[in-house]
């Protein structure tokens, strides 16, 4: 068995959006921080699955004993990205009893007829639980402003309630991970392409994901300006060269870890008489 | 790498409560159906992972042409028997995005004001999703039952209502799967003692755990009944033998490979020109 190659740099510094940072000089196909390859990349993966068990189920235990402590990971991407990757190989390690994941479609009727964070709030995860938000809020400003569905007076009054509403959400014990996971226009053609050619992945191919393609750009650009307007310093985004499928995995794993270990998580010490109750136990 | 191990006679055969069926004579230790050993059944877990992950996509992926099929478990068992275990072990292998977990705790008073069945409708899986009921409207005639917080005539009226219901479920497009996990009084014993012993295990103590294994004679005849009065032919009960944690897992894995087997799964074929949408990829 070989040695696991582990990160040199965490991706909690390296693919942290700072003051300076543009979205088109990011290339796709990097794998910062990380010296291995795809195989070792998986081989990481696997060996830190453990950690990240542990890690959620304290997060899950304080909780029963009055914690509000919660993680909720925002993942934003052009389609084929591999979000629904993530959610498998990378949260798939966790007991599924704490993890909690929406994904937002197309909002409905009712949805659109009240205020753009009202269906958000309701999604907002337990105590204790680690929430995934499969796209968000932040579509109400990424293709409404490619498509002009708001104008930029709206675009702005969003920008601001989504700042408030993570802040208050931070105050409530919500430590939010914003991650965007950045493919090239060329990757995402290979994938498309890919679903196409395999009965097994023909049933995601969906045309409407050309119209969106054709609007590559746009959506760039719309990305560059929401990473500016709501990166703050209690919730950076942070973006994820996916290119490499292996690399977005294991840095996203890196980024949850980091993001529990933070929260400084403890095995709760319940209130009772620990030797009491070994003898009821023993005599019933 | 040794030949995996596989089952010799189906659970969904050795294990399913039909006619004359006791509870009392069913061994918890025991491995119906399974020549292996503790290796082997970890080993046939972990190879049959990818067939549970698979099949549940196409369900998933045919709920998404228009399939109601969806498929779920419930899972009951007195305290300590491995639900959670289940939960991580089995349905962990799947893809979480096609996972619904429900984990019904007492009720709450909302809960208690209407009709047992009122919370339990609501959280019915939506088409495509794999749901997992942790305890069910179950409580309702075994607790209940046990402390006699129901009357003979209101039971009777539940088993009847449970029966409606669950019919009802299955004509719409879900398939049932109710298994209890069956451990020995010893063996509950010696596990509410590992939780006391081990600080990462002590948060999930609760003393009141202890108050409902004094009433273990009558959970195991209002167990007896709930099977004799909904164990239908097309929704039958599985007791699934526990006091052997791996054997628990892989005789659940096998009933729910079976039962989606069982769906006639396939990809769905996507009403598009292929070779035309091709084209427009590769020109995109």
């Amino acid at each position: 068995m070989s040695d696991i190659v582990r990160f040199k740099e965490h991706p909690s510094d390296t693919l942290k959006v700072g003051k300076g940072f543009s979205l088109k000089d990011t290339d796709p196909d990097s794998t910062p921080g990380y010296p291995g390859d795809k195989d070792d990349g998986e081989a990481l993966l696997a060996d830190l699955d453990d950690n990240l068990t542990l890690l959620q189920e304290q997060l899950f235990a304080e909780s029963r004993f009055g914690s509000t402590k919660r993680l909720l990971l925002i993942l934003q991407a052009m389609d084929t990205a591999g979000k629904g990757g993530i959610v498998t190989h990378v949260m798939g390690a966790m007991n599924p009893q704490g993890v909690q994941l929406k994904s937002f479609k197309a909002p409905t009727a009712e949805e659109k007829s009240y205020d753009f964070l009202w269906r958000i709030e309701k999604e907002v995860p337990a105590a204790g639980v680690v929430g995934v938000f499969d796209r968000s809020h932040y579509e109400d400003v990424l293709i409404h402003r490619v498509h002009r569905w708001a104008d930029s007076k709206e675009l702005e009054r969003r920008y601001i309630a989504i700042n408030e509403f993570e802040a208050r959400q931070t105050a409530s014990g919500t430590k939010i991970l914003k991650v965007m996971l950045h493919i090239s226009q060329d990757e995402q053609k290979e994938r498309l392409l890919a679903r196409l050619d395999d009965p097994a992945k023909l049933w995601k191919y969906s045309s409407n994901d050309l119209k969106e393609r054709a609007f590559w750009n746009d959506y760039m650009d719309a990305y560059q300006k929401a990473f500016e307007k709501t990166g703050t310093e209690t919730v950076p985004w942070y973006v994820v060269p996916a290119n490499k499928k292996w690399y977005a995995r294991i840095a996203v794993q890196q980024l949850l870890l980091d993001t529990l270990d933070g929260l400084k998580l403890q095995w709760p010490v319940p209130d009772l008489d620990v030797a009491l109750e070994r003898e009821l136990v023993e005599r019933s």
